[in-house]
């Protein structure tokens, strides 16, 4: 039976989070048909993301069931709003019912938190947010990526690409993994080098978390206590 | 004035040669507002992606005529396809005559080529079809990225993140680049590390690179010829 590789679509989302890993899926899909990746949504509309781009699903929460991995991207304001989504929480709850992976991308493992699936286990999720991890009764763990059970996370943005690849090591295997990363010709050098956690000032970005949380919760007052208090 | 920094969309590319650096310059625009991202299409219909996913552009090709930047995604049978469609060459030439940054992705370097861009310049593209660089007058360069002129080509899909953070770092300046990175948390660890391209089988590729040209240029055949002789 084919297995079937679902990214979870929603409005507002950063895109890189959803297409990183989608590229590094598709390719395992190419390769091998055991696999197919669909885009799945609450309808087949194009959505509004974080940047001018839209993007369209493939298919809708009713005709994607019981998926053999889920995986949440995230974004800023509208993932926030997104974990008080309960037709997008009631999707994600029953697939991961079944599922074998359960993943996400940067703050899509919020929604999976506030969708209960975070509960004792360690996740990861975007640096600037991961405090808020502990809120749904995981252990924040700073690593690139994060495996606990069925639970898959990834840090921001683009730790998704990092995470898939590993994704498609542990499901077709090393060379599978190699001939994907060609495929997308993976061989990272940022210009600057990597972050350096040291020196970078993080505690800038504190108060736009605060308020990107109280802006896109301000109509759902418990679940912003939950989060802040 | 605001300098509009124009992403191209045209059916069936890879969406993450969009999507890398649209994120990565999108984040520059947030950080600083005389830049400006769109997305720019033939006309405003989702498109088919080399993926399940379908992407919208913001604009049509009608409205944006001076950009400050133009970015050219690729992606395999389509982009080649790409190579023969003339409302797309004819955008792309004309925005080229003012931009200031005349760019591509993997496989985008081509329909450059195709424009007639890139006689005489030093240029990249995916592993895969670098050879046909030369077809076009280009000289080809095996590097992450090649800036020669307003000309800046990236090597396959993932690069143009890095590209993208150059052209930040030489927009904005270095610590705008480091900002941008911190928010997309780019600091990439690859689960198998990099690629090892002495050890990679390369060679395997060579004869799908070719059925997917004498494919999607069959009833272009002069271009064919040009490319495979």
């Amino acid at each position: 039976m084919t297995k079937t590789l679902a990214f979870v679509l929603y409005p507002g989302i950063t895109p890189l989070d959803l297409v990183g890993p989608l590229q590094v899926l598709s390719a395992l899909a190419q390769i091998d048909t055991s696999f197919e990746v669909v885009v799945v949504g609450q309808d087949l509309t194009p959505q509004d993301t974080d940047t001018p781009l839209k993007l369209t699903p493939s298919h809708t929460f009713r005709q994607v069931t019981v998926p053999f991995a889920l995986i949440v991207p995230g974004g800023t304001e509208p993932t926030f709003a997104a974990m008080a989504d309960e037709p997008l929480l009631s999707w994600i709850r029953k697939a991961a019912q079944t599922a074998e992976v359960v993943g996400s991308v940067c703050t899509g493992s919020l929604i999976l938190g506030a969708a209960g699936l975070l509960d004792g286990r360690q996740a990861t999720t975007h640096w600037g947010f991961r405090d808020l991890l502990a809120k749904f009764g995981a252990t924040p763990v700073a690593e690139r990526w994060v495996q606990d059970g069925p639970v898959l996370t990834a840090a921001g943005v683009s730790a998704g690409i990092d995470m898939a690849l590993h994704l498609v090591e542990r499901l077709a295997g090393e060379q599978t993994a190699r001939t994907v990363q060609l495929f997308i010709e993976y061989d990272p050098q940022p210009p600057l080098g990597g972050i350096d956690w040291q020196s970078a000032d993080l505690d800038f970005f504190k108060p736009h978390a605060r308020a990107m949380l109280e802006s896109a919760l301000a109509d759902h007052p418990a679940l912003l206590t939950r989060l802040t208090a």
